[in-house]
């Protein structure tokens, strides 16, 4: 599996203005913003538009979530579906997907199985030992307070997330690390790769630009090559 | 809103065969089968592949699952999205996916104001009657036990649907009723659609069968004009 | 069943107060008050307290969640546990208890069939009406946002309680009305039986007086005999 | 806190014959033997029932359920609340029971607060190392299928138990190892112990026992010193 990172990550969530055809040209203007600079953006697409979006672009997909078939029933995305549909990455779990304990080693191997990037989300060095444990590719380093808040970590405590980097690092070399959480402006990018993150991104931000264009061009100078 | 009934669905759920181009050739032949005999079919798809089958099929799609946007986060597919992607109806609530009390009214009133149909699981008739006060356009009817088996309703107690089809014509003439849970052959669907349901399903039959066109022109036979 | 309205309950929910000799404390002084005032008081202790509580008080005692053995594993409170422990009502549902819509009606039949009263919570008269199908013998009426609140309904919109007990009399006179969310004053208790509610309760507000006997006379003398 | 092991946990969860005064009776004839045969179990009773008997009987107690007062609303039990009624343990996580990944650590912690033994669900060793890095006391070893079967790991495969044993001895020694899921009849205590765990135990086997205080003795012969 070729890596992502260094990357920045455009999620829709499940934002108004990012389904079907608002979400494509929103798309269209990242890779336009993306080969202008020569900078790696990521997509997350609203979960029924994935396969439809994963066509459309040259930009890695990234599943907002997904389980794998062997758990799943009627109306779950599964793994193996988003892998089929082009992703290239899946959140295993993230702060408003609470996963069991039980479920997130055999998620991570199953992402592996399929050649899938695995995203494991913890907000804590405690956690993360636990789910290093399982050997996922990247980590997503977020507190659930931060999700669309002004006041995120990478703005009050950049300190920890370097500590965390390097924390990472010393346990397992080969994850990445994706800082989450209140990213809104290049600055907070900047501050995000400085304390040596893999890859950061942002929802309601990117979102809520006025002017789309000129907000992700801001970004891409502060994401590194 | 067009009223689709009646018509017999194919639900892909997970199923490993139903992703992608595999669904996408499964839908054709549906198609073809459709068109030949003038037999009303619709097509549950997998939801990351919901857009991209609704944009390829003529089919009526339908979401295997849904939420409101305001209810939404990060991996849920909206009833705003499938909307917006073209499905035709949502399963509110089905065997599978436990919706809280409070929740299936603005479900089903979030459908009605974005112009889909709203299907809505029920087990028995009290809890259709409670349904019924939020006012859908069709009840699941379904046993939990049926799913996927091979002594269905429709085949051990045919008398059950035909009074359940009585009691929501008495209640509520314009609700339809779907027949769900071990439909399997043109029999059994014969059956369903003479206790004067509006509409029936199947899945793991379906994707099971090893002749597919003969399976689906069998059930087109079936199902009324 | 003996019908416990009119009533005021105390819940303890989790709070760090009400677990063993603290909560029985707190319980003898609302047995203390009830006597002295003539007025019908209950509690809702905490639940690995509750059969130890129920044998120290003459106080009706409401199970704070339960359901039925048939849907019950390992941790799981059942309403036959807590009938057998001497409850006399039950939370079916509540706004921090998400129950599935198939599962009302069928908690609601076992709570009438131990001679349990059923207390299911509503936000809105949609609910209230599908609820009142299962014929349940109260309806907590609460908006979730009122709950802790110091603007709840019964202060903000005191109206719309008077319209909500006027419909469930319309529709089914012999369900009783709780209403809860935000209850904290005399005054806020005088309100809401003026409404025509039959109960209502209070958890962090009765935690948190300083001075719990005076504050439970002063609510002593607004509920009605 | 004192360790509890070895012993042998009977496991009352939500079955009928162990609510109040059946479930008094049963842990009476578990301290009739326990006595005589100077064997050591605990009791794992019904959850509203949990004060009741902590203040009966001498055996430790197990709380089936429960989680930090800072996560828990109405009708939780508390972490908390179990302490302070005299339990000696509690389940964090078991097969029943899906606890968010990011939540077990916090939960060991609040236990180990509180002077609980933590008692952490794993079905294999993957998951027991993710756990491990959460430092709990027990670890419980079960497969889910295992639970009231007939065909447990302990019958069909204790070469597997014997090498979980080894696996949590080499990673942490101070972690004991609880198997679970099948246990029915003195052999299959005595397989378990030679597997070198440190407590094992029975819901189903233990309540449908016909003759409980026999069926108690020639478990308790079973069970090392």
């Amino acid at each position: 599996m070729r890596r992502l990172s260094p990357y920045f990550l455009v999620n829709f969530k499940s934002y108004e203005e990012t389904a079907g055809d608002d979400g494509l040209a929103f798309i269209e203007t990242i890779e336009r913003v993306s080969e202008a600079t020569d900078t790696r953006f990521a997509v997350a697409p609203q979960l029924p538009d994935l396969r439809w979006i994963a066509e459309r672009t040259s930009l890695p997909v990234v599943a907002q979530a997904a389980i794998p078939r062997s758990d799943a029933g009627m109306g779950d995305a599964t793994i193996e579906a988003v892998a089929d549909a082009g992703a290239a990455a899946v959140f295993v779990t993230h702060p408003g997907l609470e996963v069991g304990f039980e479920s997130v080693g055999p998620r991570i191997a199953r992402c592996r199985d399929l050649g899938l990037e695995s995203i494991v989300w913890v907000a804590d060095r405690e956690t993360a030992r636990a789910a290093l444990s399982f050997d996922p590719d990247c980590l997503l380093y977020e507190r659930p307070s931060d999700v669309a808040s002004e006041a995120g970590m990478v703005r009050t405590d950049p300190e920890r997330i370097e500590r965390f980097v390097e924390f990472v690092a010393d346990e397992s070399p080969r994850t990445s690390v994706f800082v989450g959480g209140g990213v809104r402006t290049a600055e907070d990018v900047e501050r995000a790769f400085a304390c040596g993150v893999d890859a950061t991104g942002a929802a309601s931000a990117a979102v809520e630009a006025t002017d789309r264009e000129g907000w992700l061009r801001s970004i891409a100078a502060a994401v590194p090559d």
